[in-house]
């Protein structure tokens, strides 16, 4: 998502109670800051933030982060609580790339990857979101029947993906080539992007992605 | 492949030095009909032939088994072979629903299923060759890093198909959803029904299952 430079986008983030200023000091501990045992849902990179508020209040027995590399999309994301505190819900800063500095392994239930950066350029292959590497990480902070829900738009991403996940032997489920007709359409939460694209007929493609065999 | 009833389809085929007439009686020992220990390569459903004899022409230290259900178009592949021995290749008509009478245990190396009938009906969904039942088939009679190669133009049999090697635990390899378009095309060896409809700008998908994780 292209967003213009917001000046002080920093320092407005921090007063959003749902915003975590110094996330690495909850490594290992996340269930802390929410005070409970609940299984932890993160979505990597959220856009103007309507999957997770979405997903947040129709969950309260599950706990959710957002994970966002960029302040300007946070403070848009972050915009969308209107300051209210939502006790299962929080906002972080941060790049997926070192997901492991922010979680301890399996401290995690469950990824979400909606619409990520194609990165189309064969040589921009390994900034992927599901380029091997990255699942190795996701792997690591996944507890052993954790699961990444995956979608996308760009079919040349979805079939890198299929071959990844194949490749470090995640078990898929419910692999789909146009979510939107399918049985899974019904739960389905859309991001604005996706309301934005499928409305132009855009099929959208899903994945399921399961740590281990079951 | 809809083809007109041939009168004395099945007695034709007994000319053909290609064609096995009993070939349960080979079951366990088919090495023995090929006078040699290589591996054996089968397609289940062979169309007009152009595949397995071209892949027969190609790869001599392979030994060949196509399968197919309709002795009509058994005949019409066979007929490819104008009466030739060719030692590496052999002709089959057989159900593959019951690929365990005509192989014993880990005889196979290598199953290829090439366009087959999508059958999109939602209760025909067992009559697809992909189906779980037909892969635990297919598991039994294939070596343990046994393999099964499949192609097809019709997206929603391949968008099941994947969903059923994963769900039976298959390794999934080479997944594409445009084979022309992708590094392996220059390997691809086309069937006659793929060169017709590739021609017309319909995209192949493909993708490769191996029975146990490499």
């Amino acid at each position: 998502m292209r967003l213009r430079n917001i000046p002080g986008a920093e320092s407005a983030l921090r007063e959003y109670p749902t915003f975590v200023d110094n996330p690495v000091s909850f490594k290992g501990r996340w269930n802390e800051r929410f005070g409970n045992n609940n299984p932890i849902h993160v979505e990597i990179g959220c856009g103007k933030g309507r999957f997770i508020n979405t997903l947040a209040e129709r969950h309260p027995d599950v706990n959710f982060i957002a994970v966002e590399l960029k302040a300007e999309v946070v403070l848009r994301a972050v915009q969308r609580t209107e300051y209210r505190e939502i006790p299962n819900l929080a906002f972080v800063q941060f790049n997926a790339a070192v997901l492991t500095d922010l979680f301890a392994d399996q401290e995690l239930s469950r990824l979400y990857l909606n619409f990520s950066d194609p990165w189309p350029k064969t040589r921009h292959a390994k900034r992927r979101l599901t380029y091997a590497s990255f699942l190795q990480t996701y792997r690591q902070v996944l507890k052993s029947d954790g699961e990444i829900h995956m979608k996308t738009d760009n079919e040349k991403l979805f079939e890198f993906s299929l071959n990844q996940f194949a490749l470090e032997r995640f078990q898929m489920h419910n692999i789909t080539f146009d979510l939107h007709q399918s049985k899974l359409a019904e739960d389905n939460v859309m991001t604005e992007y996706e309301q934005r694209f499928s409305s132009r007929g855009q099929r959208i493609y899903r994945v399921e992605a399961h740590c281990s065999f079951s």
